[in-house]
Parts: structure tokens; C-alpha cells; sequence
């Protein structure tokens, strides 16, 4: 009898589970379900197509039915999963129709994905407070934006909070930013770095309040303003960017264990408490590569590379996930924006001794024209000298800069063996010292 | 009695080595000698400018006069070193003026550079023949575009070589390049990698004739074109870009010891065979971090990473040269072309058995307008897996992606690592799935 392997959850997470367990075990019978109308888009292509970077939704769906039948994955659109049974090993669906039905699994990956987080605000339950998660959701802002929407008022200063707001912005909103926190984006940069980000944003017309927490959302049925630091805010759209937290009920209620971070605790071969049960993508927990502590990091990247792991040992081969850093990054504006690692921040409060480096460049030679200006900030362990962190904001070629320190960390480089490292140069993309060299030398300079 | 430290040679290697010293010891006294009239400038630029991209050549001086007068180097311009003296410790030195003088140091720094190579070709002693070297190569050459000059042909497939084709072309010149190996770009690519770029190069309409070795350069008394292959190639230019030889005249006559590649022997603190005499930079010598044996990597990195080395030491302090892995970079047209570590055949060459993976994939999300072609060649030791190479053709962030294989090779990094390794995502920067471990993805699959 074909191994029956049911995956929960048909996104990053999910899709890249079932094309792992297809190419381990070509005679699985492998099904795939999801209570939306669309598997396989690209969350993280949302705010590109409310900014009009991207022409429409669908081109986001990067994976179409054809590679589902391609891959002979049996796809169940718009059926939600209920219960599961670990002692059966069944799964209880419900259909669109309202039909139900309980189908049995050898391998269960759950792929539940997370939600938007609101938190207890007087005024949450008001109609018209948009979130950014589904492809429903980003047709929902779309639409008010096309009905005239003048004004926006985007609650929480993370990647998506910014990113949303940009694109708003772009669509010719003005655009207000509230954030708790006294600074932008402090899950990726420390108050240092996020303070050029932004006035880079002020500049271009944002307006950005941190360091007050939204307290009431104001309007009669429907939202049209917060309060916040005492201050009312009103706007025509009102967004919540809170962040997200993990779908983790299915699980729980299934007696599945969770971790310290409040997602599905599992192993390095993703596998949960109950046997036979791997958790995937935004709802799992990983170990830090660097802290070897549990961490929820809920990124795309991070997601497929659960899902590969899950999918090939649910399919009864053998893979292991070797843990996260967190790294991320975003283009604002013509701004991309970088980390890796751990923060100063997130460094002290895991108790971590740092020495910082922190220098500003340019992307090309200082002679060619268009060079662009560059800022790394390096976090470096004090004992060991070991890297354990890096933030750059720049014009370009950020991404693969913050690879590069990713890694350095994975690869346990010291700040002396990056200010010794050999890197390429030519005038049109870099400078004779690279920027990365440059810090970790102001961090040795420290050292001394 | 302050330390006399003096530096035969003014360019990136002389300069930084002059800088280096000059932070270790505040009380030196720094001589800076060039036979050159602009010190420090940047040779790298050279075709950008003929190519209009940099709008004069004085641009490229990165390093003027009040730098030097900041930094307290007495800078001796146009003066040229004619002997040392190991035993007495001293320098002879030819003015511009004719007039000669003795110097004396306490720690020498050799930085005499490498001259363009022309080898016994029938005819090379005719007039006419350009070389790329110094701003005076790329004035002359500028001259004779302005003079009228519509063809061109360039001797040598190298970087150089090609880089001077485009800055002609982009001046509106017919290009042809002969080169006598195969392929384009013999040192940083496999042939299968190079016959991407030379197709590029043929497209944009820069004829590439490989395969075939210059046998004679015609003309009456000014060179009017080359034969090559049996076929003559007619050109109002004649440039020679056949490389560069290190200019080690002076160390040999010194007794100083040469080392398997011809250039200036040095040990990890960048010391000659003889006490208190560095060499840096093109004449000298490094170490391969893979294959552990003396390299000659003539590029601006390494001339930089090398004097600041040497300069530390010759100033009394202490540092270490950690070896070179030829990390290079170059934009031709809007194609970037990078590679770090041993190519396969370089690898073969070394009796080093390898896996290589190659995969074309995408700068930005499938669905994100702009992305671009992107592919990678990663070269794998075969019994340890350890990643020991890579080359990368792509529209943007290659830069990055060399040098985040340079850490990866640096600290012994095998596929499955970078396999599994963490990076960042977002739609407008890469791919969910790095092209880096995709590439290495490949290489597991042949090794399982």
C-alpha cells in the first residue's frame, strides 16, 4: 500500500513539504489541503503589488494547479482541517459544500501557517481594520484604496507595517506609521541603524510616531482613526501590522506539545511530540543558531527549508534542519534593508557580551558615478571575537551581503578572520576594502 | 632616532602599506617613492573612463597630494629606485632631474607593481601598440579614439582585455578580441561558464575570436593589425592585454629570492628572503588558501590587504597575511562576472578531485518585473564536500555572492552546510530559494 501523507497548509511551508515527500517517495499518496481558494502565492509579494510594482494579485500565485497535478499532489482547495486524530491517525475535514469527511495519514505535516495578532485594544472589534496576510486581504486594501481611500494609518512599525505603508503611500495615500516601540523595525535593527531608516522614510513623506502605543480605535461602526500617546489619528484606512502569531489550535487540541515560543515545538527533523507529526513554516519552532535556543522565526525562507526537511523524512527518508538566524531583508523605497543574527539588543537580553563595529561606505568606488551610500553595523561576541550578528541598510547589494555574514556565523567566523578575508573588487559594484571588512576591523580596533 | 621606513612604489599596494605604518608608528619617517607624476591612483578604473562611464582620468586619482601631506609620507613623485643596498641598508634613487642620491631605511616595502607582458611576437617591436597599465596607457589610447581610430583589436581575452573591448566599443569602435586558449577569461571561468559571457560579448557585437594565438603584428612602422590563426585582422588600435608580468628586476638585483611564480617570495608577515625587506602587492607572492601553494594574484584586494600587512610590520608591529583565493569581480556590460577559489580546471590542474553544480535561476521573485538571469557554478572537493570554488554570471548582487563563497571557502564550508544554510528573501531582492543553495543542492545530488 502507496504511504499516505497528508500536509495541512498549502503556502511556502506546505508546498515545498509536499514536493520534498514527491521526489523522496514517487508512489505516495500525498495530499495536500487548504481552506483558502489559492495555494502556493507569495505572501511576501503582497505590499509590491498595492505599491503597483507587481500589475496584479494572481501574479503571485507562483504555484498553479498544473504543478500540482504535475507533481500528482491531490490538491483540496477550500476544505478546512478540523481535527486530527493521532490515535486513528486520521484527519477530519470540512468542505466548502459543508460536507465532512475524515481521511487517514501516515505522516501528518502540519502547515497551519499564523495569523494576524491584535492586540486587547478598546475599538478591535470595529468593522474596516484592514491586515495584510491572505491575497483576500491585500484585494481588500486594494479595493478601498480604488474607492478613494486619502489617508491611511498603519499600526505597527515591522517589516510588513512598512512595507504596507509604502505601498500605500505609493498609491498616493498619506501615510502615518504607529509603533510601540521607540524605534522602526526592532525585531531586525537596533535603535542606532533603525533611526536612518527612519528619517529616510520621513523623508519621502511618511509620518512616522514610535514610541506610542495605540490605545482606542476610534469610530462609529466602522474604524477611521486610533488614539495613540493621547493623540487621535484619523485616516480613511486603518491597518493593523501587529505582527502575527502561530495557528497552532489544530495542534493543541490534538494533544500536540508547544515550545517556548508558543509555536510547535519540534526537532531537527521537525518532527513533533506525537509520533508520525512534523510541523512546518510560520506555526514551528526552530532552534537559534547562535543563542541554540527555541526561536519562531516566520519567514518565507525559513518556511521552505522547514518543509524540505519535513517532507523528505515524512516520506521515510532522512533530513535534518540545522536552525535559523533569522535572516531578512526588504527593499523601502530605492532602501534595501538587512540582518542576520542577533542584534546588540537581542544579544544583551540572551546575556551576550558584545563588542560592535559599525561603518558607513559606498556600494561602487568612490570615483564612479552612482555609487551609493552603505551601513553595516557588525555584533560580534566579546570572548570569542565571534561574528553573531550583522544589520545593513544601503542603495544596494544587501541581500547577499547579509548572506555572506549569515555565513560567517554559521561558519563561526571571528571579526579578525573577516577583516582578513579575501573579496573581490572591481570599480563599478564595490570598493577596494568592502564595506563587511571595514566593521569587523572598527571592531578589532575596539578590541585592542 | 625615528624609524626610516622607505616604499618603492605608489599605487594601491605602496600607498596602503605607507598608511599602515604610519598608524602603527606616528614618529617615522615614511618615504614614498614613484617614477610615476600621480601616485595612487586607480588602475581598475582605467577602462570605465575610456569607456565614458568616469568622465576624466584624473578622476581615478583616489589618493591626492594633501593626503600624504596629512598623513606625513614624504612622497617623492618621479624619482625611481635604482638599486638597494641590502648591506648597508640603503636605496639609490634617480631624479627627474637627472640627479642621483643614496637613501637609508630601517624596513624597505618593495611595491614595484607588474608591467603589461608582450611575448615574441613577430613585429611587437612596432609603434602603435597599447597597453593598459597606467593613466598615461589610458590617455593615449583615449587619444587615439579622439584621433579618429574606428577599429580596434585587442590582444587577450583576460579581463583586461575585454573590459578595454567594451570601454572601445562604447566609443562607438568595431572590437575584435583574439585570444590563443579556447575560451574567454581563462583564469576566472570554466570554458562552459565562459561561452555565456562570449556569447554576450558577441551579441553586443564585440567579435571574439578564441582558439587562435597572435602570430604576427603587420604594419609599416605603426601596427595596422594582427595575424592570427593564418587570418589577418586589420585595426587602426592595437591593444595588448596579454597580461602582466610582476616587476621584480630590482629585488633579483638585490639578491632578494624569487618564489615558484616568478614574483617576490614572501612569508605570512610579507618578508622577503632578506631581514627587514617586504614585498607587496603585484611583484609579490601569496599563499592559496585551498591548495596551500604559492599564488600570484594580481588584483587591488590583495595589493591593499598586502601592504597594510606589511606596513604594520616594517612600522614594528605585528600582523598576518591569511593567504588569497583570487576573489574577482568585473561588470561587462550589465553583466556582472565573479569567481573565487579554484575552477574546475584549476582544480584538475592541482590533482584536486572535484563535484561542480550549476544552476540558472533568477535575481528577484519570478514574478517581480526586473528580475534577471543569474548562474552559479560551485566547485566541491570530493571526499570532504568542502566548497573550494565558484564562478557567477548574473545581471546584479554577484559582488556579494563571491564573496559570501570566499567566507564560505575561508571556513571550510562543505555543500551540505551551504545547502542547508540560512539567507534572507524578499521579492525584490532574490529568490525564495538562494541560487547559492541551489547550486549546492546540485552537488548533493551527484554525490548521492
Amino acid at each position: 500500500m502507496p504511504r499516505r501523507i497528508v500536509i495541512i497548509g498549502a503556502h511556502a511551508a506546505g508546498v515545498d513539504a509536499a514536493s520534498a515527500a514527491r521526489k523522496t517517495d514517487r508512489t505516495a499518496e500525498i495530499t495536500l489541503i487548504t481552506d483558502e481558494k489559492h495555494p502556493g502565492y507569495s505572501r511576501c509579494g503582497l505590499p509590491f503589488v498595492i505599491g503597483g510594482h507587481i500589475s496584479s494579485f494572481s501574479n503571485l500565485i507562483v504555484f498553479p494547479p498544473a504543478y500540482f497535478q504535475m507533481m500528482k499532489i491531490n490538491l483540496r482547495t477550500e476544505t478546512k482541517a478540523t481535527a486530527i486524530n493521532t490515535q486513528n491517525k486520521t484527519v477530519d475535514l470540512q468542505r466548502k459544500d459543508g460536507g465532512s469527511e475524515t481521511i487517514p495519514y501516515d505522516s501528518l505535516i502540519i502547515a497551519t501557517g499564523a495569523s494576524p495578532f491584535m492586540p486587547p485594544i478598546k475599538g478591535k472589534e470595529k468593522q474596516g481594520i484592514y491586515s495584510l496576510r491572505t491575497l483576500g486581504d491585500g484585494e481588500a486594501i486594494d479595493q478601498a484604496v480604488k474607492n478613494g481611500a486619502k489617508t491611511a494609518l498603519v499600526m505597527g512599525a515591522g517589516l510588513i507595517g512598512l512595507e504596507t505603508a509604502i505601498g500605500l503611500q505609493e498609491r498616493g495615500l498619506q501615510v502615518t506609521v504607529v509603533e510601540m516601540l521607540p524605534q522602526v523595525l526592532p525585531q531586525m535593527l537596533d535603535a542606532d541603524m533603525a533611526k536612518a531608516i527612519q528619517e529616510m522614510l520621513e523623508q519621502k513623506g511618511i509620518n512616522i510616531v514610535v514610541g506610542k502605543a495605540v490605545e482606542e480605535i476610534v469610530g462609529a461602526e466602522k474604524a477611521t482613526g486610533v488614539v495613540a500617546g493621547g493623540q487621535q489619528y484619523n485616516a480613511d484606512l486603518v491597518v493593523s501590522a501587529f505582527g502575527v502569531r502561530a495557528n497552532t489550535q489544530l495542534a493543541q487540541n490534538a494533544g500536540i506539545a508547544l515550545g517556548d515560543t508558543k509555536a510547535i515545538k519540534t526537532n531537527a527533523r521537525m518532527e513533533t511530540s506525537i509520533k508520525d507529526i512534523y510541523a512546518v513554516g510560520d506555526c514551528a519552532e526552530s532552534v537559534h543558531i547562535v543563542t541554540q535556543k527555541p526561536a519562531l522565526m516566520q519567514f518565507g525562507t525559513v518556511a521552505v527549508r522547514h518543509g524540505k526537511v519535513a517532507g523528505i523524512n515524512a516520506a521515510g527518508g532522512y533530513a535534518l534542519f540545522t536552525g535559523v538566524l533569522g535572516s531578512s531583508i526588504s527593499r523601502l523605497y530605492d532602501t534595501d534593508v538587512g540582518s542576520t543574527g542577533l542584534t546588540e539588543g537581542a544579544a544583551q537580553r540572551a546575556r551576550i557580551e558584545t563588542i560592535t563595529g559599525t561603518i558607513t561606505s559606498k556600494t561602487k568606488a568612490d570615483y564612479y558615478p552612482g555609487a551609493l551610500p552603505i551601513k553595516v553595523k557588525l555584533v560580534v561576541e566579546k570572548e570569542s571575537q565571534k561574528i553573531i550578528g550583522a544589520q545593513i541598510i544601503g542603495g544596494e547589494e544587501v541581500t547577499q551581503r547579509i548572506n555572506a555574514i549569515s555565513f560567517a556565523i554559521q561558519k563561526q567566523m571571528t571579526a579578525r578572520e573577516l577583516a582578513k578575508a579575501d573579496t573581490a573588487y572591481a570599480p563599478p559594484v564595490c570598493e577596494t576594502w568592502e564595506p563587511l571588512v571595514l566593521a569587523a576591523e572598527m571592531v578589532l580596533m575596539k578590541l585592542r
